[in-house]
């Protein structure tokens, strides 16, 4: 069981406060080093992003706009307006233009739905991303449902159906795979679902880690985007942060039924992307780009895999199923989430996410991104370490 | 008066199309150099920028994000979120962060503050920056009152009161300087406003401009941004694109009653910046970078002030009086507001903005932006040949 020194107890402290100063949330790993700069950060495990993504993103942005001096005119000039932008979506993801809305990140196209057309009651399954509830208004009435720990936190279609028919909600999310455990809903189950939930007025599905999911051994791209052509209550917000590791930029969409975009676009949401995040987008329908993404996306989700994979030899944690690019440990040997993330920071350099502000984990649980496969090794090396140097 | 060839004509119609496309803006300079090549685009004078700040902003991010890669950092991890950011604004601007609240772009809080806090009834002058109407939703109607052509769309304080009286709104909206003309209010005329207005739920005053406004000869910075102090229902709106050039970032921040942020923050706007939205809040915080930031600042309104009195002695034009960035002449010779742009953009490469659907505005109205020394001797340059060569 892990504990810490007085030294680090102190540092813990100071970690706690920038913790509580961030909510629900984590504070930046920039917060963190200008607080504490006592604190040598090698690894932010925190962090949700494939770093290979980054790469081939910041060589695209080098070649194009640093070193052609284009750079000038994406930050000082007016980016697209919304429905120009979600033109060059569309054209990638093959949905019309009047179906997608950009987002500041998809946090504020979450902000927007949650805002403008949730209805009287939703419900939202815990563990999950805390946002879902925190930004529902005073006239929306926020029900859980609680994904089983038993069950691995995964979400048991039947079950879940029994309850939403009995709380009779105007709208329902559903985070796939779900953040912080990662578990994932085959496309077919989720369609089966979506049979059952006809009658509601929104079905919100986050796709924000769908590009780290996979359904066969290629492990080709799978989406539900299109199934709001389908099931016209259908919405689907997507994040680019984690899977294009850009989330300094802030970049999302959304694709819902065409009344809703306009809707939303009637009145806001003009100028809501950055010089940056059209450049993005515009890459983003190029083949060139997209092929090559395809290589660092798959080879990110073998490593991940991998990672997991050791990550579960540990025998102080419990690692649960994941098909993002992240998973939820459990400490089985009775250390705290508390101490756990302030060691690892503190001795070996290493930010990981506690869980101890989710509601809907009963345990101590933390969760841990998977970075680039040097990094994945050093968390290992760490919390082997870390576990050896405690039984000694 | 200016009249188009026919190849000019066929050119004019597409553009005219791409303006049908962007509503009541512009299309940006990137759409059109996009969907028409033909054209040679030399001065953007429909963007409302300082040329001189985008390059100062430009020197530090080469110096320090750029050429020590730490750009990647800003672009890959997530941005602080918004109070860590108003921390530093207040910082610069001597205001608590309680106070303030951080958008991506001044249109953000724009769209926020109609949204949430406008009431039953709104009166919004004319002409204006379309915005301010077109982010109305369906539960606040809007009142306009007109600001009169034989005072040159300044704002006549008397009158005003007595409308507004009469109207009886919950919410008024100032823009100051305003936009297209460039009319500037006094401080204190608007301190004036301010204590017959204290009934008003809210007095929205947008100084996206004010940068540009002096009141003495050494040009010295003002704003009402301190008037929430003793003006509760005062919110202030700041864009930072056009003062420090830098509109492709999208950065912008509102000053209000605090209660007011709390209840914005309560449910959203969590992570509104972007990387590059926070290295340059944090840039504004430093004294180094702010000295020559007044240095350019003061110099690009000596050049704008040249400008203007060059442009007034042109006489096919009126030019009204502006203490922004920017001034709005009308066409007094019988030309049209669309063959002038027309002919500027196709003849010159010089993109100016028409007013046409500007409502509030009797007449043929054209607005230009002051650009670098040299582009604005380009622009008249360039008016006076266009009306030479007519008049032949």
């Amino acid at each position: 069981m892990i504990k810490l020194n007085k030294e680090e107890l102190t540092l813990a402290a100071k970690l706690a406060q920038l913790k509580e100063a961030s909510g629900t949330h984590s504070p930046s790993i920039f917060t963190i080093t200008e607080q504490l700069p006592e604190l040598n950060v090698k690894v932010d495990a925190c962090f949700l992003s494939n770093p290979y993504a980054t790469d081939l993103f910041l060589e695209y942005l080098k070649k194009e706009l640093i070193d052609t001096n284009k750079l000038r005119d994406v930050l000082e000039f007016y980016p697209s307006q919304n429905e120009v932008i979600a033109e060059f979506i569309g054209k990638s993801i093959h949905i019309n233009k009047e179906n997608i809305i950009v987002g500041n990140g998809a946090i504020e196209l979450i902000q927007a739905v949650m805002h403008r057309f949730l209805g009287d009651k939703v419900v939202i399954n815990i563990p999950t991303f805390s946002s879902y509830y925190e930004f529902a208004t005073e006239d929306t009435e926020v029900v859980y449902y609680q994904l089983k720990k038993e069950e691995n936190y995964e979400l048991m279609v039947d079950d879940y159906l029994s309850f939403v028919k009995k709380v009779n909600p105007d709208s329902v999310v559903i985070i796939n795979p779900n953040n912080p455990n990662g578990g994932y809903m085959p496309y077919e189950k989720l369609r089966y679902l979506l049979n059952n939930l006809k009658e509601l007025k929104n079905i919100v599905i986050d796709e924000s880690f769908i590009h780290f999911a996979f359904e066969d051994s290629n492990l080709a791209l799978i989406s539900a985007t299109e199934l709001f052509k389908e099931y016209a209550n259908v919405i689907v917000i997507k994040s680019m942060s984690k899977d294009f590791g850009i989330a300094g930029i802030r970049c999302g969409y959304a694709v819902m039924d065409k009344l809703k975009v306009s809707q939303l676009l009637r009145n806001g949401y003009l100028w809501n992307s950055s010089g940056l995040s059209e450049y993005f987008f515009r890459l983003y329908n190029r083949a060139d780009f997209f092929n090559k993404y395809e290589g660092v996306r798959k080879r990110y989700i073998k490593e991940a895999l991998e990672f997991f994979e050791e990550l579960s030899k540990i025998p102080q944690i419990k690692v649960y199923p994941s098909k993002a690019n992240f998973t939820l440990i459990e400490l089985i040997d009775g250390t705290t989430s508390s101490d756990f993330i302030s060691k690892m920071l503190i001795k070996y350099g290493i930010y990981t996410r506690t869980c101890s502000d989710k509601i809907g984990l009963n345990g101590e649980f933390i969760r841990i991104a998977s970075r680039t496969k040097e990094e994945n090794q050093s968390i290992i090396n760490s919390i082997k370490q870390m576990f050896a140097d405690d039984s000694k």
